[in-house]
């Protein structure tokens, strides 16, 4: 059984631990927080050290803490010649110290706290700096889910910048839309199957063919009642970007 | 029974056709389109006309055209007093002509070509210019979904708006990250999986609590390597405004 030591407390690092528990291919031998509290009820208390210099021996260390840390973590960690990953999809790996050996498991997923996930849907992007290191992370890539990918650090910087559109920018469409039923008394909720179905459109169609609204049909006579309607500058604004951009997408 | 005629032939028109004729509680008694064939195969051949002349007598006329050709259409029926609905989210009931009796039943969804919708979890939106004609508004409403909404103009308009938010402008964000992936050989439905679970995520969590990613975390060195990877102008301004407006929405 793969040997996965986990350092970080955060939301990847809480969804990535329970992960590994649960696949039963893989064993969680400890996991680093320097808070600890915010691992109980995750992990058994037993598995916690808020020392990097107890660190167990494993197969594998995964750092998943915030991408500005995650350089000076991996120098801090007391050995060498070891395989160490991070969790970012924007960090190259050449971040991490190179007295061990170098390699990232970036999950491709947007984890909140109070919001479990399906990992065996997550995909996993994986990159090493050693060939056989790869076998070790697909490895344990594999017991954790059905989507594993062999990505290179161009790619993964692409995709991460692609995540933030269809994942951040769209949660940011939905925290605008609740603000605008709030300030007008509509339970967000009516929204719900809207988005639900939009999401699950572009499964089977492209986003090209799926765009529906008055900015795809150019019907000017709507865009600028709804930019009559929207009083706040920062949200008109974003209506018409949004709109010119698609416009010159869809043509 | 409800005895239903729908008038035009667009995605609205065809999907809401489906529905009636599934739903076992009301008639499509007649379908007007200028080309039938946009038809063919959706309802039986008989029950369409190209004629505003030989609409049959019925319980209820659904204009689902387009936005401009709503006031049009409505003054061109050959009867009075009957009751007229059309299904727009913007348009105001009174652009009806008032010869008939008005109404909106207004069905807050996506649809497209080639893509079905489970009609029964579509929020149908529902005014009428006559009380008693609620009543009937609502026993179509109820035979087809079961999410009806009784919502005044005022509401719709606020409901529209933020339907292009939460739907036109999020499926734009799967454009641009599609097209990201695309420029980088990286397949689209690796994204499927994310896009799905930050549209899941707001049916419990608040978009404002869901919200991930480097703008809420003000993690600046990511967002500045995102500005430096998007070459394309539009896309970077984009990125920027929606990186301020998630800023100060989340604080």
């Amino acid at each position: 059984m793969l040997r996965v030591v986990i350092i970080g407390s955060g939301n990847v690092a809480q969804h990535l631990a329970k992960a590994v528990e649960r696949s039963g291919s893989a064993t969680l031998v400890q996991i680093y927080a320097r808070h600890a509290e915010k691992l109980a009820f995750i992990v058994p208390e037993d598995k916690i050290t808020a020392s990097l210099n107890n660190l167990a021996e494993a197969d594998m260390y995964i750092i998943a803490v915030t991408d500005d840390a995650i350089a000076e973590v991996s120098s801090k960690l007391p050995f060498e010649g070891r395989l160490v990953v991070h969790t970012s999809g924007s960090v190259a790996m050449e971040q991490l110290d190179s007295k061990n050996r170098r390699g990232v498991f970036y999950p491709l997923q947007t984890f909140s706290k109070n919001k479990d996930v399906d990992f065996k849907k997550v995909p996993l992007c994986l990159e090493s700096e050693y060939e056989n290191d790869y076998v070790i992370l697909e490895e344990l890539a594999n017991a954790l889910s059905d989507s594993v990918y062999n990505t290179g650090s161009e790619q993964r910087k692409a995709l991460h910048v692609a995540a933030v559109f269809v994942s951040n920018f769209s949660n940011h469409m939905y925290a605008l839309g609740s603000a605008i039923c709030e300030e007008n008394n509509i339970p967000f909720s009516i929204l719900n199957p809207l988005i639900m179905e939009t999401a699950d459109k572009v499964n089977t169609l492209s986003p090209i063919q799926a765009q529906t609204g008055p900015a795809v049909r150019h019907d000017q006579k709507t865009i600028e009642k709804h930019l009559d309607f929207l009083k706040d500058n920062s949200r008109k604004e974003i209506y018409k970007i949004l709109t010119q951009s698609i416009q010159n997408t869809n043509g």
